[in-house]
This record gives C-alpha cells, structure tokens and sequence, in this order.
C-alpha cells in the first residue's frame, strides 16, 4: 500500500484540476489497482487471498440462502490499525461474497463456501479526494462487483445502494469490526 | 517456511540417533516455531492471521451451537498447492475455532466469530520424520489446543482423536480443502 499525502493546497489544486476538465491529475498515486485517477474502483487486481491479510467472515441470510461474507485487507492496514484503532487512508477492505454448500460431516452439520458471488470493496479515503463523485463519502469509496465483472462495478450512488447497510455501525467507520478477529492482534 | 529434503541416508541416520538417545538431531529445522525436534507441535509462534494466507471458514454445529471454523496457511504453502495440487512437506494448516454471536442487521440475520475456544493445528510430514511418536502419522502431524494453552497439546494419540474426523477426506490428503477458495487460485 503507498500512502500519498495530499496537502490542503494541493487537494484544491487537485479540485481545480478537475474543474478544469483535467482530472487525470486527481490522486493517480491514491491506491494503485484499486482506484483510477478519477475515482474508478476495481477489485484489487492483486492476489489479495494469498498476498492479503483475512479479517473475517460474517454468514448472513438474507431469505435467499445463507452466504458466506469474508473480507481481506492489506497487511500493512492491519498493522496501521491494531496500533491506532483506525483504518489509515488508502485501506482497502475486500469482501468477497459466497454461495455455501452444506452436510452432515463427522463435525455435524457444516457449512462452506462455494461459488463466488461477487465483492463488496471498501476504499478508505480520508482527504475527500473524489468531490462530487456518487461512489465516494462518508469517508470511504464503495463499489459492487459481479462475480463475472471485477473491473466494472454496478453501483451508482453509494448513498442509495450501500449506506443503509452500514448505517448501524458508524461508531467503528461504517465497518463490521466485531466480526474482525484479526484487527484485535495475532491469533496467540 | 524453510523446507529440509531429508536424503533416505540422513533419514536412517536421524533414526539412528533417536535410538542412540540423541532425539535432538532428528528434525530441527523441519519447521522452526511450529515443530521442536522431538515432534511436539505448537501453535505457530507467528502473526498467522496477518501474516499467513486465509483459506476459508467452515461452519459447524455439533450440538451446541454453532462455531466457526477458520483456517489459515503459509502463503509458500497456497502457492505451492496452486501448482501442483499437493501440499508440500512442511505445509502447516491451523484452524481457529470460534464461538459465534448473531443478531438480526441490516443484510437480515447474521453470524460472526466471537471467542476464540481453540486450535487444530496440522503439519504435513512427507518423510515419516517422527516414527512412533502417537501425534504424527498417515502424512501429518495432528494437534489441538485450548485457548489458553497454544503451547501444549492436549493430544494423545492423533489415530483415536484426530483421524476419525479426517476420514472423509482421505482423497484430499485428510484436508477439507472443498472449502478452501485460496488453494484454488486467486480470487479476481
């Protein structure tokens, strides 16, 4: 993760840039793979499940079936945040979302994860780098992706689609923490 | 991971020594912090859940309530499986057990790991480094730990504590790896 900080003159100058239809100029150094220079977000086109470190798994049903919720995020925000209890700027939380089989195994009965359905990510942004852009708020960038789709998302407005769902815990930054061993230290 | 090719001569040694009463020649650099040289296991005296790579969450019900099952890997060890779809000598695989809380939100009803109550820990042996020892056989080494003890096993005898469970999947090296997202490639 490269961490890029933005002067408060040079976030105006950046704002100007993009009035003056120059927006490449914007944070091109923001997250690479992750956001473009105008705010684009992509699954992060890195191994994340072998390079990154895991944060949890929720399951959830919804009345559809019960899903399997996992996230990942980059090492070095894991680190940033046992230490300082906050995500930095550039976190980038990956949340893949599963369909499960389930059995009777020798365990019981069990529950796993199947077909990949698609991914929630999460960009932490704590300068407001994006203005006006409907996938940027509340400081974070928010984007849904098909599971066929990593570079496309469908969301158009973060407001509408994703902040009800995360409403409930803007005490811990719109983030599901409890279910986060990992933020909390290492296993033993 | 530092993985040791033990010759078939140095193998005949090693058992020499044991019987010779020098156990401590037999297999210490097999792997350091998981592994002493007589064959007891511990749980990984690393950051697993930082450093090392998820390979997925099982949910089990076993009569009393419902536990999360996570597991992690070296990422030597997700790279290596990628390629050759076995695990390597050396390979550790710890799987954290979790009680769960749950709780209707926003994405309907859902579950996440709260307590940790233990770990399996297992660690593939291709060389049989351990001859008679009641915690190594049919290719792993076998271990569990309480919460509060990561050091020391309250394992007897894998074959009647261990093995019963891991039948079932004897045509994948006694691993669950159905429910492994990770061994099967990348997740974008």
């Amino acid at each position: 993760m490269r961490i890029v900080v933005f002067s408060a003159l040079g976030g105006l100058a950046a704002v100007a840039c993009v009035l003056m239809g120059a927006g490449n100029a914007v944070a091109d150094d923001f997250v690479p793979g992750v956001v473009s220079s105008n705010g684009t977000i992509t699954v992060p086109r890195v191994d994340y499940r072998k390079d990154w470190a895991f944060l949890g798994t929720y399951t959830a049903d919804g009345g559809k079936g019960i899903g399997f919720h996992s996230v990942y995020s980059q090492r070095e925000t894991v680190a940033h945040y046992r230490k300082t209890g906050v995500f930095p700027d550039g976190a980038v939380l990956v949340k893949e979302l599963y369909d499960t089989k389930s059995g009777d195994l020798t365990t019981g009965a069990v529950r796993w994860a199947s077909g990949l359905v698609g991914w929630f990510v999460m960009v932490k942004d704590s300068k407001g780098r994006f203005g006006e852009n409907l996938l940027w708020g509340d400081g974070w960038g928010w984007a849904f992706f098909k599971a066929d789709a990593p570079d496309k998302t469908t969301t158009k407005d973060y407001k509408t689609e994703c902040l009800a769902c995360h409403e409930p815990v803007r005490a811990t930054d719109l983030s599901y923490t409890q279910g986060y061993p990992t933020l909390k230290g290492p296993g033993r």
